[in-house]
């Protein structure tokens, strides 16, 4: 095995991956270096198996708002066996195999810059090795938990998010810390899930900041209606757990004291980039890959190193840290065989005009594009129209007392979509319209022409132009 | 009341209706003629009613596809009461209050065309009153379904789709002819429903010709894996009730001998002009009335006959329907106005291009543009690539061995799609995003940055693009 190759890709999750995959299909050679698991935390620790956990949750949610039918009680060991499954039992010989298929070398070991075009990999036995890439070196090394400094809680042996979504027995008493989307999403699945004393601790006042605002009020109302204890403008003052494995102690700042068996971190997460050896190179330790639009980072010499996926910060989400990855690795190619780098496919335009994402509770929060604040704040001519999901008679028809709410922020200089946003449960397919719409910048004009079927959710759509007066 | 209107409108069906709301928002005075209820067969007969009855029976398949989770038998009564509820009891005060408040006159009768610009009613009880139209008449009177020559089926008693829709005791036996839509959907929402002993008999060698021949494919093998009971070039030849209200038989072009409690003609619908005094203004008695992309019935002199929804052809979907009718009304009030009649949302662009429609069998069919064949008959440069929806992670996370495919036709010299099909269980609001690329023919190097999100069905999206070549 050289220990020269084309491009050196620093993790194997879906964005390395991805990397691996367009370079050598570009004729390249590729090496990817993972510490962990080749399928990176989204395969094993992250949207998969939360989703796995979640799923469950929200047909029985379907299944009661539909008269006419009845659901048993969730059958756990099963829906922990899936997961199991659907982690591919924590082995991942399988994303191996793949990398393998597409010519990609994969290294077991932690990857570090050691210099320009070059790659030091410590073996988990202490080995090391220098590889050198003739072209590229592709960043890809995702993010890590954020742990806040609260007196005792790093003692306490808190849970990580990686942790729930690994759950082998629900503990019947969780605290969950946080607002985002991990926290409303495990909270709501363990929950379900036999969590029957559940309490969210919330810094804001609000959950899913990033959202419009009625998206974390509906997904508060969910929480509280499923019994979950929703405590907001509240913060983790002290955590005691006395003896190990037995139950943990809270102090709350609203002076309440809550004793649970597990507390559940889920703060957000810093880019993957501390201890990576980017000072050698003039980066600043720990901070996010500044790139640009190809995915080159902008402050390196040469232009040898990119960054994708979350160590960049642009999004932290896995579709689009693939997408990234599409772009570096054709751009990659592209530069490497003198041919034209700058091709519609080669530059990130997604990431700017605000990040499709879904939120897999129940409802779904399913949003593209901006908030009609940040589109305010971004200086555009904003009309926002919003409209009430439940109204639409494919939602009636789908769930007995369908709530639901949707909103369209529009550029009234060019009649385009800013951004859309639809909660409502079991919708998360209904995004993708709203982001060709606004990626492509789809006129208001084509889009009344474009008619969503009778009786669907998809209806909204309509719905949404009329008021807007379409 | 006065017997002058601006607009008269035949059918207060969603078109007609439709039609009302956008004349009388542009300041015309309009009167609707319906024989029958306000709001259609849509709304009691067809659409909303079957979705009722199809949509436990998605669900349980649904659960069945989850492990984990075990769902009770359908509590049948009570979702013949949703249906009930979903058709508002069979009374239609809510859509004449609507239609009052929109300012429309709502006039129970059957309306026939008596001259130019004239409407004659006739009442329940027989009299006769003359309605004139200051500017256009407008044709929403639906289809009349289509009961097929067989000796001895019409004195058999047949139920028509309605009487599906409207079932209060399921047939433990029943017969289904036909292999359209209605057909397929209806079968499968009676067979989950009770109707143990479904057949359905099917003139030729698949269902839903309409569509990619997969579709059918797919949703043949979920019929028979239901129990089902689907028989392909088979023809009635004869059916016989001998004791009213007992059992029915029915004779096979293949032989056999079928006996039943029901059967159901599910064979086709006609454009309803029959017997509506067309041969007075120099139009054939029963046939579809042609009209122009704005919707005027081009072979009337001087304008003033407008068509929307079935009756035209053009579609025979309720969703079209609509829009063809939001475009005439707009059409009507700016001609009156002498303001511009042309402007963009003024022609029906969305029809010609192939009808966006859902089957709400499970699975779904799901279709919007042309079909592989049609586009090629239609002599454009294509390119078709499938996929197995089964293979997206996204779908994997929503059911146990989910079985679904999807096809893109792409019209190579321009790069745009000309048509999409996905066919899988629960993705009916997926097709909106087809249907936004197709109409708005957004180019393939635009979608290709429209990213869809992760873990969901919608990733199919990159993998069209992917297998594509993108």
């Amino acid at each position: 095995m050289s220990d020269v190759f084309d491009v050196i890709v620093i993790g194997a999750g879906p964005a390395g991956e991805n990397v691996v995959g367009r370079v050598t299909r570009g004729g390249l050679t590729a090496a990817v270096v993972e510490q962990d698991l080749a399928g990176g935390d989204c395969s094993y620790w992250a949207c998969i198996p939360s989703k796995a956990l979640l799923r469950p949750m929200e047909l029985v949610a379907e299944v009661g708002r539909q008269p006419g039918l009845s659901v048993g009680p969730i059958d756990v060991p099963a829906v922990l066996a899936r997961r199991d499954e659907a982690v591919s039992g924590y082995d991942d010989s399988g994303q191996v195999r793949w990398l393998e298929s597409v010519h990609g070398t994969v290294i077991r070991g932690r990857g570090r810059i050691a210099g320009p075009r070059q790659v030091e990999v410590t073996a988990a036995d202490g080995g090391k090795r220098l590889l050198t890439a003739r072209h590229a070196v592709v960043l890809a090394t995702g993010s890590t938990p954020v742990i806040p400094r609260v007196p005792g809680l790093a003692a306490a042996d808190p849970w990580l998010t990686k942790d729930a979504t690994a759950v082998k027995e629900v503990p019947a008493r969780l605290i969950v810390m946080g607002g985002g989307v991990a926290a409303c999403e495990l909270a709501q699945a363990l929950h379900a899930l036999g969590a029957k004393e559940t309490t969210l601790v919330v810094r804001k006042d609000r959950v899913l900041e990033r959202t419009e605002p009625f998206a974390g009020e509906m997904v508060t109302a969910s929480l509280r209606e499923a019994g979950i204890d929703v405590r907001f403008n509240t913060t983790i003052e002290k955590v005691e757990r006395p003896v190990p494995g037995s139950e943990v102690t809270v102090d709350l700042s609203d002076g309440t004291r809550l004793t649970a068996d597990e507390i559940m971190v889920a703060t957000g997460r810093d880019p993957g980039s501390a201890d990576m050896g980017l000072p050698l190179i003039g980066l600043p330790d720990g901070a996010p890959v500044a790139v640009d639009d190809s995915m080159r980072a902008t402050e390196v010499e040469a232009g040898w190193l990119y960054a994708v996926g979350d160590v960049n910060n642009r999004s932290m989400l896995t579709h689009m840290g693939k997408y990234q990855a599409r772009i570096a690795g054709d751009v990659i190619v592209a530069r490497v065989a003198g041919a034209p780098d700058d091709l519609p496919s080669m530059r990130d335009r997604a990431d700017a005009m605000g990040s499709p994402q879904v939120i897999f509770t129940d409802p779904h929060v399913c949003a593209v594009g901006r908030t009609e604040e940040r589109a305010r704040r971004d200086g555009f001519n904003v009309r926002a129209v919003e409209y009430d999901i439940g109204l639409v008679t494919g939602a009636y028809l789908q769930a007995d007392g369908y709530k639901g709410r949707a909103k369209m922020v529009v550029d009234e200089d060019r009649r385009v979509l800013l951004g859309v946003t639809f909660v409502g449960p079991g919708i998360a397919d209904l995004l993708h319209g709203a982001t060709i719409a606004v990626t492509a910048e789809v006129p208001l004009d084509d889009l009344w022409h474009a008619i969503p079927v009778f009786p669907a959710v998809s209806e909204i759509w309509l719905r949404l132009l009329e008021a807007y007066g379409l």
